[in-house]
């Protein structure tokens, strides 16, 4: 690249996939990044940028002159188009419009119009309608005849004048059928369809549960306007679960590897300052007792252990119900059953380790006194972390929260007030302190 | 279902798709699912059986007798018919594979003889293969006039006599040529292939970074054996995030919805256990300070916080660190950069939560000192929460554990161990106790 060497470095890179690009893209110190796309010209495939984290596509996309940017938005399908769209300014992003042919600028508008992570915004826009009195003969021919067509395609779309859906034929069924049969008879008249405006997630659940390669995409009027690819769910399910396990792990959805230090440190600022706050909570309750800790040292040095199996255990509940509630697993249908459940665990767990850790406590501090006080207070502490763990996922849920955001500090500060309240409180009364 | 109406049952289900039958049979009284599914006899798709969770799944197959059973896999895709099988005991698979014609028992064995979990586990045998020299015309007409063709397809394969993958040509790619033209000319001789016995993660990993809609599947000496379909890679990622998030929470990876209490109770023992274990390493550190905490009630009351800080800001970077190793972001290349973000990260909030907490507590217990100590203390189980977040991950991948297992119990054992040793050791050398 320093050499500016086009030719030998087009040579180099033309049998690269775009995924593949996008990874030397990242690997490459960031300012050759733009260098780099400037020189290979017509031959960097843009879809590599749809491939790279965010905040270096930004980054990369400041650092392009306009016309750059604008031949090759022109060059992709139009759901990585819009992808390299959304990353740009709102200046620059009416500067590159302006650059593209008027069609294709309608189109590209048309679906920036609907609302962040919808249907709207995935789909792409090119694709194979034709009427229903048409034959398969004439259908194959129009696509062989066609030079324009989409990249890639596994049904075409049936509509009538006005664009509205009628239905759809699966590739394969096109070519088993013979040349005279009017694609009318072979069509699948209750085709799979979504709502531009509908949610990615939504749409996701959809392709997953009814096992879909793609999807007509339709607005209001039941009018199509695009098609929505397996190969974009696949993105969208990897993107939620990884913002889920983020989530759970008190780590905003959107962090990357790529990110700056300052970024990630205010990225993770808002669940330890939540902690912070909740931890003193619980600090308060152990005031409350500070006499009973003065007269009875034993109590402070086995009181974290109560509070931190509750911690556990309702973590355990609280993300297996986030988990459940994200798939659409867990619903109102099942959510008592899984309550019920739930507690009936936190019970029985809370025997088996009340003995396990009364006997040990009751061993070191020889005292079977301690030993009974802490099995009371752990059997406590592990209903109402059960209880905890799925009843805070399913009210937020209900409230219209996201759980995974969350559920974490809520959880956990049930189980260390309950735990360190229980412990205590029943210690004082036991050894009347 | 009780009164045995089979003519009603099979017009009100002819319509289901065969998630919603699946929906059904868990929302169905366990006693009546094998009931409706002898009631509905051919009518009933076993495809179903795919859909529901893996207990309620062997429940069912218990109760159906073998021959209807045997019935049922015939008619199913091979990928599907693999599933029903594993679910079998040996003796019941024997018997169901027994009753198959040999052509698709030799089939279904050749996949159960696949390691689990492997591509040649979860691929379809039903595809088409040409040889190279047929013209597209022949291809389509061959398609057009064999009855027996796999339900859905999305590219033909090309072999020689000897079964040997020599190239793929998709639908749309075959639609748009013209009758003379070979297959050969036309097709992809680079094909994207897996080996059967590929792990399903690392599979789907290349589904996903490659956008891919089907792959061929090939042996060793590189025979076309079968197809990988999207549809299955969309359940393989989801099923791999799901293990990920309920790892991480503490919870076995096969844990379901529709597991009984006992089940359950056992699949979060472990994890509780091994919390209980560390909790009381981290209860000697605290006895080892008793001295300090009886003359000083405050660090009791105190310790708590700083420990649930370091855990909490562990468990974030471990988050982190354990899903991109998951999704092949985090790897030797980028390691070491990551461990140094993470200490800046770590190093940064400790010091901006040492004053926020330190002002906090020196306000709340009227003493500046208290401030200090724990100001040092919590940057200190910042940095080794930090540390250890994004080490331990890494040493046990690299020692070919699971990170998503077993991180969550080190990482903690390692911020309360710090967190209590810190904080009461700076405690007992400031105040001298």
């Amino acid at each position: 690249i320093q050499e500016s060497d086009t030719a030998r470095l087009q040579h180099l890179l033309e049998d690269f996939h775009e995924s593949d690009l996008g990874d030397l893209l990242e690997a490459l110190d960031p300012d050759f990044r733009p260098r780099l796309i400037e020189l290979l010209g017509s031959a960097f495939d843009f879809t590599a940028l749809t491939e790279v984290d965010e905040a270096i596509r930004e980054e990369i996309l400041e650092g392009l002159n306009p016309s750059t940017l604008a031949e090759g938005v022109r060059e992709l399908d139009s759901d990585d188009a819009v992808t390299i769209l959304e990353s740009l300014g709102e200046e620059d992003k009416a500067e590159v419009l302006d650059q593209l042919p008027p069609m294709e600028r309608i189109a590209l508008q048309r679906s920036l119009d609907y609302p962040e992570e919808s249907a709207g915004r995935r789909m792409q826009t090119e694709l194979i309608a034709v009427p229903p009195f048409w034959t398969v003969g004439q259908t194959i021919d129009f696509m062989r005849d066609t030079a324009d067509l989409p990249e890639t395609f596994y049904e075409i779309f049936v509509i009538d004048p006005a664009g509205h859906l009628l239905g759809a034929v699966a590739l394969d069924r096109l070519l088993r059928s013979k040349r005279p049969v009017t694609i009318q008879e072979i069509m699948d008249d209750e085709p799979d369809r979504v709502e531009a405006t509908q949610n990615q997630e939504e749409v996701a659940r959809l392709f997953e549960r009814y096992n879909l390669v793609s999807a007509a995409v339709v607005d209001e009027a039941n009018r199509l306007v695009g098609v929505m690819m397996v190969d974009d769910i696949v993105d969208v399910l990897e993107e939620e679960a990884d913002a889920d396990i983020k989530q759970l792990g008190g780590v905003k959805s959107d962090e990357e590897l790529s990110d700056t230090v300052l970024y990630i440190q205010r990225s993770r600022f808002p669940w330890l300052f939540a902690n912070m706050c909740t931890a003193f909570l619980s600090a308060g309750v152990i005031r409350f007792f500070e006499g009973s800790l003065e007269r009875m040292v034993a109590l402070a040095i086995l009181m974290p252990i109560v509070a931190s199996m509750g911690g556990n255990a309702g973590t355990q509940t609280m993300t297996v119900a986030v988990r459940a509630l994200a798939t659409r697993e867990l619903g109102r249908t099942n959510a008592w059953r899984i309550i019920r459940r739930e507690a009936a665990v936190g019970i029985l767990n809370g025997l088996v380790f009340a003995v396990i850790l009364g006997a040990v406590a009751a061993l070191w501090f020889q005292s079977s006194q301690i030993g009974i006080v802490i099995g009371l207070a752990l059997i406590t502490v592990l209903i109402f972390a059960a209880l905890g763990g799925i009843l805070v996922p399913l009210t937020l849920n209900r409230l219209g929260v996201d759980p995974a955001v969350s559920s974490g500090p809520f959880v956990t500060s049930i189980t260390d007030i309950v735990g360190f309240f229980a412990f205590l409180g029943i210690a004082t009364l036991w050894f009347s302190l």
